[in-house]
């Protein structure tokens, strides 16, 4: 990806009309950037290097606070930390600005679309206040689009000003289409997302909350086939982690867990042959074997296709049963495979301490920048700062591991695993 | 179960010739005993009321501990705190009896078995010192039986003393055939048992040690269901817990998290029209249920049976997929299940703080019934004493939930299910 | 303590008159028993040997849900499992027995005291129902006795039918004076208690709620001492934990984490230079140790009394500094001493899943009695079943450990400290 | 703090002489770079903009595997962690270089001085195996500094080629002392910190280990504070935390628990009257209030110091029970206080799993730095990658929390304390 300049350009409802009730609190620049690529080459070859806003309070908004009314909405598969999202955005618009009317809709975007009847839930301080030590999201959620013009006329309808929109791919795609449509429609409505990714996997968002909560919960998994494997003659420990096109969650869980003996990860293509012997020459040598498995581990391989699904989309097989049978089988009676799979046990419990600090400090930013009047955003985090991501950048394609970079080399390094399985 | 006084009678390999080392030490006198049924009809109706002997350091031992070795077996699944009654045993017989020759076999019966090759590995306080951390067992394991004559050869060859086994219903038969064959060779050797049921489903145990630490991680899981459940338009969030034959974990668990809407035992018949209907009712109240499933829950329904494996025995159907399906179905695009199999994550976690300490009391007393020359008995746990129980009498039948006492009246309450399903 | 089958007793209001709602559900007769002492001997010596009421739901009712008005209080400091049994006390009277109008009083006694001027606050289910997630009481608490009649006055004026008192050995004597009160007053007024004690020192009740909880969290505290006392040359861990009268929190987390060198209780005495010169011993040939000190532990030393109180009473001095300044002495420069006190993080956390599903029953148990008329006693547990204990009876005399049981035993064999200190 | 360039610059013993031994590695260039400072202005101002050095593993090495001898040292206060860290060094160097000889000094710079006469002990990956499970460290440790020539002189006799010294300020002042003495005397000596400061106070270090595992651990200290808080009429809780110069522990524990109300930091001013009267509103308001205190809060008023030490050092009073009495005085009977100091609980636990990835990569870095012949430097972390960092450079200043950037801002809106208290 050579992103341009202008590809980081944030769009606004229009210029700040208002002053900030904020008291005593220094306010962020409309010009304040944030580099992309901090290298001093890449600085230096390009004329306008990339850069982001930087993320804060405004002197000026775009919103009048006595007035405003604010929905969200949190869509597709749970994540530890929506809650703290949903309580931190809330808060923020109660107590720093003095808005009111905040309504959460239920459901996903379903709670958008009259069509399936789910009526908004009003969220006061006093319903979200303790919200944060649950896991899931108290709004529910829903995978799947809807109708954009559905979605928008219920907006419209109930006069809200800022949608807060939490979700992955898919959910962004949607609440930038939400914002084109109110554009064409002269609404003045803006449309703040904040990303969420289990898998760390949006561009330009160097780490996504809940990400850290998933690892060390991915810990008690690995820990489990490591005593799983130890307990038995030639024993292996097999987990499958998320990750679809990314491995982030494979890797560090890897990294914290020193017992783990190979990981297999979207990014770095493996045989199934050679991975087999390097399990075999590890239970030679040391009786056990822990292997971390992503979801997308061995996607590219040709038979990884088991079929299509009623659309016509190409269906992947299941990496866990997968590997599970095929190391099953190449041990025979000699050894066992005992399979873990934590998905839903990692996804659903509450944020950790470090993701409810950095959910917290997200939702109050998607707050800075809806009342600030920008739009078809979402709330980043690059560099130790945090910053205003156009939405059709941050979806434009998936983060993904450098095989070259430290990440991996410290995974080889901890690991042990041949370098190359292919 | 009406057990005859004379069922509770531990064998002893002779009277205590040398008088204990320990110093400072109330000792326990062999005539101590502990009611087996403690209500007063009970024992006034019986002339003779079953009683269990006490455990405790008797102050004269069979075994001289100069010149003792000992072994220790553990068999079968993980269960928490294994590591913790190896590591007891072994201080206790180095540091309370000044024994220095402790060995380990490998791989469960296996070990004691030479044509499996596993070399059996010392143990010293220094190995042992800090395998409590760790669950799983640093001897492993392995399920299923060994030829009883070769195992005694082994114990016979390496002049062992004392066997500590520690497992399950399977294990503690073959520790009975030790105790036997080595009775028959007329052998000075003792079989210690330390029942191991992560089910707590052995007879006359109370509870056995890592059923409470299993009860804490299932909360996990459900605490996992119910945010699913929450999450999603008519979520339904299903867990398996252990438990083929009694419903411990599954009631417990239930009653250790009030999120569960419903808790099915193998004690208790369940009719699967009447649980689906009784799901769909709490669906159209609460909009989402939590489901507990036993293992062994609903065995007992004709079409439970899906089959024989080769050697002719019964082969009942995974409880958990089932009733993901049933319910899957019955639910259609309406609503949606999560299924959780958490065992391997609950039976391999360190024991917990009561467990640990609970093994720590069992280990310590197994060595000194050993010391004092009790056999075929194993170390169990009956109103808050710890006590001898004969093999014969652990095996006899399993423990099971009484669907007229608190328990199960409790986990109605708590759940407010129907009771009955039938 | 030698108690008469008299003192097992329990006073009730009347004659259940009104059969029970509760359907499907196998009710307790009231002529259950439980044996207090269930030795063979006891029990032959005695005639009439003495016996706790079972508990449990009765088939017949004193008081008419549909109009019955409840009130629950909790007091004394803080311990694991207090939003539990208001929750449980809640939801029985609700769902099992449809009583409606429960309120909660704030900050213990204060709250019945008019002078004080805390307004009660009404318990429905939906305020109860994620309550057992946090430590503390949501009704808040409060320290030392109110005037019985200004609290009868109140119980009086707001017609509550049975009033649930969940604290310690003062609070049940206030209890039962309430309960005296209301008979001489012919106030058909049920007081039940639900005894707490962290300590888990109260007569008549095996295990107390929040202990176990109390012992988990107790082995932070261990585990951190050891970590400091093996990171210094010659370092000591001090852990002072809570047992100001019984020494039952210190003994099980001595079992719970056996990098514990010595244990001190209040039941065993201790001669401070004779264990000075065993934590010597220790150093020389370890080079660190790990002291754990119940808050009473050497308090019966002629020099621990350090003055009196403004109302007279005898003022003790604090264990932990006490033992930190003479060992920090006998040290010197040599070696350094690491002390922790975590009594305020201890008790309040939430309740462990075993201490959770053990509240649970205890407040279903509590509600079934105050149904049945029962008054002016507790909820037990002895033996694995639930009890009704008098409260003149509960509050007699302090459980304390035996220095010649189990448990003691255990102590020294796991510590390895000289059974005698003195 | 204004750098210069060539306070970046990394000295190295020599050019690289050897070819590495990795395999299918991707080598990182000397000549790779990180900027220290990434905003465009700092950049196109300075004609040569100060950069980091990239870590990773170097094509060419300066020390010979196959005779090389290491040496590791920690030092100061426990931090989460160490273990990690000695553990990653160990494995780095016997696995993916083939060093054997590593020893470990113990208790600190007392280990490398021989008038104290401990003995080092030899790291295998057999004794490191495990050990990152504990809190602490195995080598031990000390404060203080000891002679340079002494320490060189051992370093010297053992034939050591790398130190690798884990410590905060004092230590790394103390490793560049050694680094430099050995260039005074010709010595092939290479000396790499691996920076420790649990308040995440050095220079050029974007998060340092043990940091984010503080800040979970602080949460337990802050929830405890909030529910002994809540349990009492107009309660406070106050957690005194680690922070002498920098609160950058408590700004983020604060976040982590929402329920925090107040948050005193050393970078900003506190003015005790304007503290006790906001303290006071909130009570008026909410009835409880929760307070968290750094160490060095409020150090700057001019009764901090309360004497002068042996050695003429200003002594400043202690943060906790200066509040704990000014907040208890101003209360009075009206409420109460309940303090919390859990430093040692905080410091002494295992590396969360973030924590272990992050040491382990660490742990690594320093291991390439070494051989390649780098010296005098410690491993950083700069936006998202490893660095090189020359010592002085690291030490010359503390790093601060900046009142105007966003995690103050963040901490603000969290609490809704006031901005200023002076």
């Amino acid at each position: 990806m050579t992103p341009d300049a202008r590809d980081f350009a944030v769009t606004r409802l229009g210029p700040g009309r208002l002053p900030s009730p904020l008291k005593d609190v220094p306010f962020v620049d409309d010009a304040a950037r944030v580099l992309f690529d901090a290298s001093l080459e890449a600085i230096r070859a390009a004329g306008d290097p990339p850069q982001f806003e930087m993320a804060g309070p405004r002197a000026r908004l775009h919103f009048d606070p006595t007035t405003l009314r604010c929905g969200i909405v949190t869509c597709g598969g749970l994540c530890p930390g929506l809650n703290d999202v949903i309580r931190a955005v809330v808060l923020a618009l109660h107590y720093q600005y003095g808005v009111k009317g905040t309504v959460g809709f239920r459901y996903g975007y379903e709670g958008l679309s009259p069509r399936h009847g789910h009526a908004p839930m009003e969220l006061t301080p006093a319903v979200v206040s303790s919200i944060h030590e649950h896991g899931g999201t108290i709004l529910a959620s829903s995978r799947g689009s809807q109708d954009v013009g559905e979605m928008t006329d219920t907006l419209e309808r109930m006069k809200i000003g800022i949608l807060f929109a939490v979700g992955g791919d898919g959910t962004l795609k949607g609440a930038h289409a939400i914002a084109e449509e109110a554009r064409r429609r002269g609404l003045d409505l803006a449309v703040i997302g904040i990303p969420k990714t289990i898998d760390n996997d949006i561009s330009c968002i160097q780490t996504s909350f809940g990400f850290q909560t998933a690892v060390s919960e991915a810990r008690r998994a690995t820990q489990a086939a490591h005593a799983e494997a130890k307990g038995a003659r030639n024993g292996v420990g097999l987990v499958k982690l998320m990750g679809r096109d990314s491995g982030f969650i494979a890797a560090f869980a890897t990294l914290a867990d020193p017992q783990v003996n190979f990981c297999l990860i979207p990014e770095v293509p493996i045989h199934l042959e050679a991975l087999l012997a390097a399990i075999e020459r590890r239970l030679e040598t040391r009786g056990h074997a822990v292997v971390v498995a992503a979801e997308g581990a061995g996607m590219d391989l040709p038979d990884a296709v088991v079929g299509k699904d009623a659309s016509g989309n190409v269906k992947l097989r299941d990496v866990g049963p997968w590997l599970r049978d095929a190391i099953g089988k190449r041990l025979g009676k000699g050894g066992s495979v005992k399979y873990i799979d934590p998905s839903y046990t990692i996804r659903s419990v509450p944020a950790n301490p470090f993701d409810a600090a950095f959910c917290s400090v997200l939702g109050q930013n998607a707050v800075h920048a809806g009342m600030a009047g920008c739009t078809d955003m979402v709330v980043g985090h690059w560099r130790n700062e945090f910053t205003h991501v156009p939405i059709p950048l941050a979806v434009r394609e998936r983060k993904r591991i450098d095989p070259c970079g430290w990440l991996w080399r410290a995974v080889l390094a901890s690991t042990g695993q041949p370098a190359r399985m292919e």
